[in-house]
């Protein structure tokens, strides 16, 4: 999990996701130890570029706050069911207080090359749901 | 498939993904019919706003020329198994020109709603690869 302050800039925010080869952000308080207050992802740094406000948009501005969390104590059909109902790729692990302790994404959940071995290795051509 | 000119900017190529709601735009060449180019996806972009390069940069400098290409008349095993060889989420479909007429992702091939469920069906926790 890699973290940044509601303070920091977009710019910040971008350096962050390449350095780490990531597509998502926790974002939390500077002062309250680790607070959860958001998420900020590649997509979200797109639409600040999109936009043309330029990258000193300090992210508490432009990140994702209705973010939806398990416990660290849930097991991996929690973090599953809670990404199936919501249609998101990301959940926020939080501890009893509140605060981020990690990130689940659906590729952790389902490695993308085992996925794939299974559609070699089946016949349901139907799951094609065509170019786009 | 949406595609943007080698000379276009990034932010135009931006504007495109967030009108457009995808990841990744195929690059054409402006005089010659649509040969293709190269691909640019989120991730090049916010590459270019991590380095300081400004929004203004052709895409061309920028984009991902080695392109991972099915035919056109290729079955849906054949895109799986190029994405699976390359470790890659998207290849460009091609007509006997070397023209891109379509884009085929992950998310085509695998409805990740559909991934999730066979998850909860499963119990196979040992999947779950850890938070990051």
């Amino acid at each position: 999990m890699v973290t940044i302050k509601v303070g920091d800039t977009v710019l910040t925010a971008a350096k962050l996701l390449v350095q780490n080869n990531i597509g998502l952000l926790v974002v939390t308080e500077a002062a309250t130890d680790g607070r959860l207050v958001g998420v900020i992802s590649e997509r979200d740094i797109i639409r600040v570029v999109a936009s043309g406000r330029g990258l000193e948009v300090p992210v508490k501005d432009v990140c994702t706050k209705s973010v939806v969390t398990v416990h660290g104590k849930s097991d991996v059909a929690e973090a599953a069911k809670a990404m199936n109902k919501h249609g998101i790729r990301h959940v926020v692990v939080v501890d009893d207080g509140g605060r981020a302790i990690g990130v689940v994404s659906m590729r952790d959940l389902v490695g993308e090359r085992a996925t794939l071995t299974a559609i070699l290795q089946s016949n349901e051509k139907e799951i094609f749901h065509g170019a786009d």
